[in-house]
């Protein structure tokens, strides 16, 4: 046998089963976002180069991007994330808009990464944000969605927190220790890498921005910093998240929480695991006031979180938390007793799925019943019936239980009510 | 203001409005699949370039594509189409996989095309497809099924018309009137674009191929054709499809119906308006009993079909049938009279959400209540709760009804009932 053409690497293949629990996560993600009364929308997942240019993370555009070229030369890019079309489709619309703008959408990006447990090339995310208000309430609402959200997957405050931090009150610190405008968001980019580096390597790369020692020392003091009193505007937001129930213990300020994206202003936030089974974040989010600008637009702040499905499946793993989901199978397979009586099943097929029942029909005339059982018990099917000479002389059916092995001789009236 | 940076041309930007119409398509997708007991699937959008190759359309593939490299150099295209995808997930477990295959997926797919009414280069795609069994019967069910589809969105066999043919029968006609086994494809090709051209085109055309006027003239009768009963397959296909009720007549036999993938070997179909506002297929489907085996799996027989988004929205629209749906709203948007009342606000939206009912919460605190109502009256949400300061002391809530311009006095026991 030739070799099968393999698909390519870092991408899924969703079988039944695979798909049973994308859709189960994609529909927990709608449930909770319309909870909070956010509508779904979608943009392409091809968009011009230019729409992530210096908005998005430096990292990803540099080394992660698929691009291609359109036929004109113009660049494309397939969207590593959700943000920057969301922020289009605003932008180009925000008059007509209302002046709260609660969205989210569930849908696929693509990272040139290395493939590992919990990570591909092709994955979906949930994107969910707030635009409008420039409020801590509004931060609030969206890191409560974010609580929700975990709640939602069974996961408590002892195995997973999410940590805030706030980059205007860090900006603020790090000029107060000295450094200038142009030295934030590299230092920044450095904080955000601190976890996977050595302290040595983290001086290192401080010094190369041209942070002295003293200031390094200021840099490593405020990033152990438990006190978050100095922000109004991260004092205000856990005011707002101890109102909501149930949630405040999933929540702590961590100065070290930067995010990769250049477009975050204020909040930003990160889930994590708290144990060890996941070393990276589950996901994250965070205020961006300037990308519908940055991007030709008027200015809408906004604020909003992106969790992805392979963190949530590795992290239920991890857990044992997965939900035991299989496809959904029809009520019923008609089977086929032999060529001659094959159009009694079909019509009964047909009869019975007018009356909205679930049915399949056998479609192969030649198979043995015993093969069909067979089939029907291996795909999870829990009826079948049967329509022999017998049963089609006296327009009778005979409906079996495949896990109580049991049966029964029925009218098309009695079984229609049986499996309604 | 500088320019939006723009969307790519040919591609869709979905706003809830926009949105709400995919998910009722696409549930109605769901549904239907459903229905005749198919689960659905899904794959990578990205694939090697030699999945396609020979395989699907040669005019996809050469002037269609939208091809990338990976960083090892190899070719990938973003999917022109389902059906290869689906081949290669089958072929890869078909050892495993149960005797009859029923699956369905709703996914995005490219084609570059000139961007028209009712064409672009991002559409979305309902593939559905029965692998293992190589019966009339089962591609009757194909067919079934795509009528029903057709009847789901309210379309009579008076607008909508299937037309149906076997490239085998097809084939055997061709050879009897002297076509070699070479002239076949390309001959196919020929008639599959017979409509978009002169009949002088049609002639010359075939003569390139090397037809003469006398094979041109028998295979001009042959195209004029209305009896197939010379064809067993089909016969045995439209009696199946008679005893299906309410179906029979949106088919017809049409013998210049070849649709243009290589990979058909025998059934093929499109569905036409029957009247002029779509001079293109509306979708189609066929037989492909090799495609398993091209891409170097085992064989597996099957029949499907891949009706797109864009084909049902124009042609709902051009019928008056477009249906009348709204995004989803919350039940309930919960004002803010004051900062110093904010957290009330907030603490009786989390108790309404708890509740299960779908509750906005206002998140700028500094509006006016009017500014507020007028926001869910844009939005459409039917009700506003308002908590100002005699609300707050006597622990009650005023609701209003913005349609009914109504309004009471509750406590939140009574709101909960009324808003469940």
């Amino acid at each position: 046998m030739k070799q099968i053409i393999s698909p390519v690497k870092g991408t899924r293949d969703f079988y039944p089963e695979q798909m049973a629990f994308r859709n189960w996560l994609y529909e927990k993600i709608q449930t909770l976002s319309q909870k909070y009364g956010y509508q779904e929308y979608d943009g392409p997942v091809l968009e011009y180069l230019d729409l992530y240019t210096n908005k998005t993370s430096e990292e990803i555009l540099k080394t992660q991007a698929f691009t291609l070229q359109d036929r004109d030369g113009r660049s494309l890019i397939l969207r590593p994330e959700l943000t920057p079309t969301f922020a289009r489709m605003v932008a180009q619309k925000a008059e007509q808009l209302p002046k709260e703008i609660r969205w989210f959408s569930f849908g696929r990006a693509w990272r040139y990464e290395q493939p590992q447990k919990g990570r591909g090339r092709e994955f979906f995310q949930w994107e969910i944000n707030l635009l409008g208000p420039e409020s801590p309430e509004a931060d609030a609402e969206i890191l409560a969605i974010a609580a929700d959200y975990l709640k939602s997957l069974n996961l408590t405050s002892k195995e997973v927190v999410i940590k805030v931090s706030d980059r205007s009150f860090m900006q603020e610190e790090l000029k107060s220790f000295g450094l200038t405008e142009e030295q934030i968001m590299p230092v920044f980019r450095i904080i955000d890498r601190k976890n996977k580096i050595s302290a040595e390597q983290f001086n290192q790369d401080l010094a190369k921005e041209g942070i002295s020692l003293e200031q390094a020392k200021k840099i490593e003091k405020l990033l152990s910093e438990k006190n978050f009193s100095k922000s109004p505007w991260l004092s205000k937001i856990f005011e707002s998240l101890k109102l909501y129930e149930d949630i405040f213990e999933y929540f702590e300020f961590d100065p070290t929480i930067i995010r990769g994206f250049d477009y975050y202003t204020k909040t930003v936030f990160e889930a994590w695991d708290r144990g060890e089974g996941f070393k990276r974040a589950l996901f994250g989010g965070g205020r961006f006031d300037n990308l519908t600008s940055q991007i030709g637009g008027p200015k809408v702040p906004g604020v909003g979180m992106a969790p992805g499905d392979y963190a949530a499946q590795v992290i239920l793993e991890e857990y044992g938390k997965m939900p035991n989901i299989s496809p959904k199978t029809a009520a019923v397979l008609v089977t086929v007793f032999n060529p001659e009586l094959s159009s009694e099943s079909l019509k009964l097929a047909a009869k019975l799925r007018k009356a909205n029942i679930n049915t399949e029909l056998w479609a192969e005339n030649e198979a043995k019943l015993d093969k069909q059982l067979k089939y029907a018990d291996q795909k999870g099917i829990p009826y079948v019936i049967i329509i022999g000479p017998e049963e089609a002389e006296n327009k009778t059916y005979t409906l079996k239980n495949l896990s109580a092995k049991s049966q029964e001789v029925l009218s098309l009236d009695e079984i229609t009510r049986k499996l309604s």
